[in-house]
């Protein structure tokens, strides 16, 4: 039966230079949208997953055409709101070689981090849904948006449905007086599925140990609701060049991925969350050593298409796990 | 002699759909860079006029690219300053035929309107200046943004340096608390050349009158050290053909200019900017009715220029001021 | 309360020549898509009707993406079906000045041509709709669709749907082997509101009369459920230039809109679908006379933007009735 | 039969700035080639006449590039050289409204102006030609042009050849050291057909007259093997908006043509070739009446076309001629 | 002395998204023409062979705008004939990384599936030609162009000109009712030079070996006029990394060329093609191991150049040969 | 202190095919301005160094945008001069994968080569001036140039200023009756930091060495003054593959840099000038050895970005020496 996903949080118009432009020179910018939770389900949307989006845009035509693109992309439209406040932007340079790609973030006082959810009914929201994701993205912008996570926390946890977190600690948000130990830990005691690294873990949970399986070990003795950790593990060796793989962590073993090798890289932005997504798809529907390979898998083929969002299909991320149609031309 | 200009006010990144797109078609934004200020200083500093714009951007790539925009245009940028806050932002939809162009701005919280020019010493900036023009924009902006508008018009008095000012009320701005005729009364006391239509006399000088003249008149009245007050006026037909023309009252008499009939407008963002710029050159080296027709002919060349700037030399104002070369191919 | 609207059609991808350039001189195509009926469906999404469009595409990513473009438009997509056959093209060059435009065709043996509608449960599709709207391009594609439509036209009928039909007759289709008076009288015996022209008239329902009101006295005369008649009336002095305005015939007077000069045409194809999508919003929503001058005013709307569909908002239609607004600069 | 015409000229890589842009704009010029001749050569191939243009471009890919545009378009390549020395060039930024046009020229020292033409066997050129076309450009570039285009000139005579020849002055030419009174008349004694407006007779020819039919007349006299004299007669009123029309002495009458209003200019240079190019077109198959007619028709269509080429169809002249299809969109 | 080859082949306009843009994300197309023939004459003619294409077009804009494009790039057009039926398109998504390159063909009823040959004068084709070059593709888009490849056959052959035949089996065509078995064996009986990689071996020949070797060795006694078989061979470790050598047998030793790595892949659509005219331009003028190697290293170029066809010089692929200038700057 | 720097040379209109286009497919050039000289004062003005280029633009439109240019990008334009003469220009192809990079120039008879200097007060110039940077390019253009070269030298040694020379010998310069060993060693003469690869000493300075110690060892004998001599050191895997390093011998010791693997270059020219920016800046406030990573990782990065001219941050380049950040995605 298909499945119905549940996401929330902040969608941005990404505003990115042409090519291998700097700031400097661009005399355009290429605009899509994304977010963190959004392109979770975008992804989703094009398995053929039943994925909404809740979110907040302003009341006026760079909302509109920020719903239009969720809505062009699959994704349910019938939970964004309107609110008071900005469009959140972000601004992106793309590295190339051993020259970092640069984000500048333009998202304070947006709609979204203004949106108090008062007008959200969660429970419509989470009928028949099988999942819900958020980020630690969304608590960290806002005193309202960090209530209307923990609102909706509430809300999919009474109805039972799964809930997965990437805890993703981001020290350039969180202006709004509050650290994320204030914050993170009552969110995270309602997550079955945490997308955290090492730093993640001290940042958000209070958490060190000496190496993952020990701190997931950790973690499951605090928060013992939860049933998987993951992260995904990213060699750096240039802008257009990175390993990639990643861990599970299943309360029992610790899985280790294939690890790809990935050269001439379009477009690392959102590659976290196609892994994300490709996990969620995996859980749902496979075992957990395939929900892991069908998550980087998802994540290498994000790597090659530019934008935020993984516009790839089931096939073709099936066909990269048997390592099937590799570069090829298909005719 | 060379004659030196100071502005002051926000620069703003504009990021415009290209051709005709509507927001909702938008794949790629057109960026320049445009403020009414700056649109003045860019104008003159094609005329070999030494301009320098004061103004504070924030301390990061957006805000040098702008920086370098300026630069490249011909504006000193000796009096640019960095500050906490965003990179001002408007979007830009242009219209064609009956359909409008529309501005969505997005400037609130930005760096200029943080800004409270503590550290600018304007002393040293009039030092040898002979023209200092502000706009209403800047006191609608912020508190800060007010006072440091004041601070300005009094050191620049005290140098006796020319003072113009465009008083233009914009129903948007003003979000702080005040309103015009709290702001506005007190900046106007320092100006002598005032850009001023019907209804700004009303929201900023709170002058109602019977006729442009006779609003002229009663504002002499009213602030004693005006010299000269002036105003476009359009004819609307179509976003791409509209009338223009102005009027300048010099304190005896109320000068009209010859009126243009423009057809397939480019881009008619800073054509009242172009006016001012043309009129401030005018009035440094030109008669009174020479200056006026100086002024009318710059903004209508700039409708033939896609961005906020008036890219023309002063050969080309002046030949069409005289009717010569209107559209030939010049070899 | 909310209207639903539902429209048949074939949905081609649109592949136009940038600029004012020929096809001899073209390296780029832009795309987008268009059809008729759909461009009906688009317009009134735009305006908060539930439109909902039935064709049929490819089962390939072209289809996927023409069905994404509708769905980003806002027209429900859930009667959108997959069928053997070619994804319906046609190229365009925009003409300019007393130069043409031209339209290549080349939509043959596409999906929607060779889909038999056998999997099409109109009953649910007419199932709380309001309005259902076709053309006299589907039964000129081939039997199948002149099938389907009149499947639809009964299925319709049968809930008391009020039906619209743009007899629209084109001489380059009607290539199976059948001519539209064959075919056509029977479709229209459903039809409530009709699209004619004099010559459609003529090629469609064998009627010729002196004047267009007599012609609609004939038409009533034979098909006596036909409750409004309808057609523009364009005077084409170049590409860039044309006059237009509409007359309706509600049965008893032949009413007359006013007529707008359009100067600086952006893009025409879909001017006709934007009147008959104004028209049907009117008919829905206002007296005869102002569906009319609605029907006109978004039309000429549609000539200022690039694309099949017109992307304008209700407020912008209005205020064109209005004469408000027309070509200003809204910020 | 198949017409065959031989032109002689420079092609230069035309580099212009895209949209309504300015050179102090511009980080993209658009490329395209053209030279007033070849342009007519264009033109003439595009009607299915065998055309030929003669010239030099240097040994480089530039070079190659130049040649292939003049293929693809249907002009024979058979007689282009190379030579030493640069592609002539020549920057262009289109005018808008009342913003005229402008050409930076950077044409010295091209191949074609140091070609001297020994390597041309121009007796086999022109076997079977029925028209040979030069301008009064070729001459006022270097002594060698000058010589050869004489060289040109003596063996089309000899074979009885039709020639025509735009004696078109540009001051800004004649670098080499002589003036067009010490060069043009010897020219212009082989030559059937003149194009000259008043001010090219007094330059080329030392001929004053008070009229157009007096300057004819006595051109005649002084070169009694003249048999049609002509010329085009711009208004303009703006860039985007020039009145079109021509006159023709054909020895006995002054024929004056339609005259059309051009709104919404796309491209007007070349607009004179093409007037050229239709002319020769009509000479060769139609009357006098109709040759000058299709002539202007040609001309009013290429300012709709971007380049300097006529890329126009003889179906499309022809229906101009005949005010049909004006405007319209053919399907 | 200038070598003349003839080449027979269905041409379609390429629709190509722009940069890494996938069919989902695009809304623009890249236009060029290809076809394995056609490429393998557009290649020839940059190395100076006078190469003609054989086609059919329909008569319109898009067929005029592939003639021109062939003339632009050297092949000759005098065999180029009009018919009815569309332009045959593909559309193409260029892979990156793992992602595979994507190609949908819209290539049924077009003019040269259509096209009987019936005008086709072959014996003046092929008066002087040196070589004829045939593909598996055309007698596999419908009768009418199989029966015209094998009337093309027999006249070069009758002429005693060496013929090729790349018999690339593709799965998705051959769809008119036969199969390869009962088309390709009395085609490949007129050849002399044989691409075919051991699948076309079983498909087209019905020969399987446990080499290729082995394979040749059956070919030739069962075909005994073969003079040379070849294949490339490519390892596909992403779309944007590859391997490539090729080998040849002769007839009496099977040649391996270098093997080249192929990193930063810029577009490999038409390396086949640019292995096969490299083949071809060396059989005619160089050894058998010359001719291998220049073959393979012109191919690498090839997929250094965007759209379908090798565009590089002689003198490109004869310093890749020897190992010079590998990715130098040349000054 | 901010350091001040004074850089000689020609600024050439770069003109360079988009994406990986060649010359033969190109219909557009991308514009940026580059020179060798002016390169290095680019660079220094991203490091805050106050860095002035002197030079000479034709007195147009081009002239106005190059010095537009520099001043965007930092440069002080207080000696840029107007001379009679072309605008120098250079069109690159970049290559890709085995396929070279082709620059083709068109400098000669420029304003720059034309230029005497007759107006320059190089005393002024020099006043305060911490450096002055020439290379071999400039008298290799003209007479001219290589008397004002002189002229400079002498007027930077005289106030004791660090003088450093690229003696960068190209064979398609130095055209106009003088080799480089008749102008080169007087102009070394002066100069105390040389960059100079083994075949520059033979050409430049007539030594022959074997090895590049030795060959410095006789040049500091040869020329006393010598402080510095360094070359970077290219492997060019392919053009989107380079290894770089660079050695730096200081009169005691041969340094050698660190050696860096560039994969997926976007844009090599410049890169020598990148370099020797980061020298100049090292050697300004660093140790030896630091100055020579400096300048090593400086230019790597310029491969990184589009155009001639490196727009990088000290941090940006501090980070790549340092191995932090290497490719990363900086929020």
């Amino acid at each position: 039966m298909t499945k119905k996903v549940i996401t929330l949080g902040e969608v941005m118009m990404r505003l990115s230079t042409p090519g291998n432009e700097r700031f400097l020179q661009a005399d355009q910018f290429n605009i899509v949208y994304g977010g963190a939770e959004a392109n979770v389900a975008v992804s989703l949307a094009q398995w053929g997953v039943k994925s909404y989006h809740v979110t907040a845009f302003p009341d006026h035509d760079l909302g509109k055409a920020a719903t239009n693109y969720l809505r062009q992309m699959g994704v349910g439209i019938e939970y964004i709101f309107t609110s008071e406040g900005r469009m959140g932007l972000y601004f992106l340079e793309n590295g190339a070689m051993q020259r970092a790609s640069k984000i500048i973030y333009d998202r304070f006082d947006s709609a979204f981090a203004n949106f108090d959810g008062a007008e959200v009914d969660w429970d419509a929201i989470f009928e028949g849904a099988d999942w819900f994701h958020w980020t630690g993205i969304t608590p960290a912008l806002s005193q309202r948006a960090a209530d209307m996570t923990l609102a909706a926390l509430k809300a999919a946890s009474a109805k039972g449905i799964t809930i997965s977190g990437d805890i993703n600690y981001r020290r350039n948000l969180w202006q709004y007086g509050k650290g994320p130990l204030e914050v993170m830990p009552e969110l995270i005691r309602y997550t079955h599925i945490i997308v955290a690294g090492m730093a993640d873990f001290e940042n958000c949970m209070d958490i060190t140990a000496e190496d993952y399986e020990a701190a997931c070990i950790q973690a499951k003795k605090d928060y013992p609701q939860i049933k998987y950790i993951t992260t995904t593990e990213r060699d750096s060796i240039s802008a257009s060049e990175n390993g990639l793989s990643a861990i599970l962590w299943n309360g029992k073993n610790l899985l280790t991925s294939k690890k790809y090798n990935m050269t001439h890289i379009v477009d690392r932005v959102g590659g976290g969350d196609a892994y994300m997504a490709g996990l969620i798809y995996g859980l749902l529907h496979l075992s957990d050593e395939e929900a892991l390979e069908f998550g980087v898998a998802a994540s290498v083929l994000k790597h090659s298409i530019p934008g935020d969002a993984n516009l790839v299909s089931l096939e073709e991320v099936k066909s990269l796990v048997k390592g099937e149609n590799v570069g090829k031309l298909l005719r």
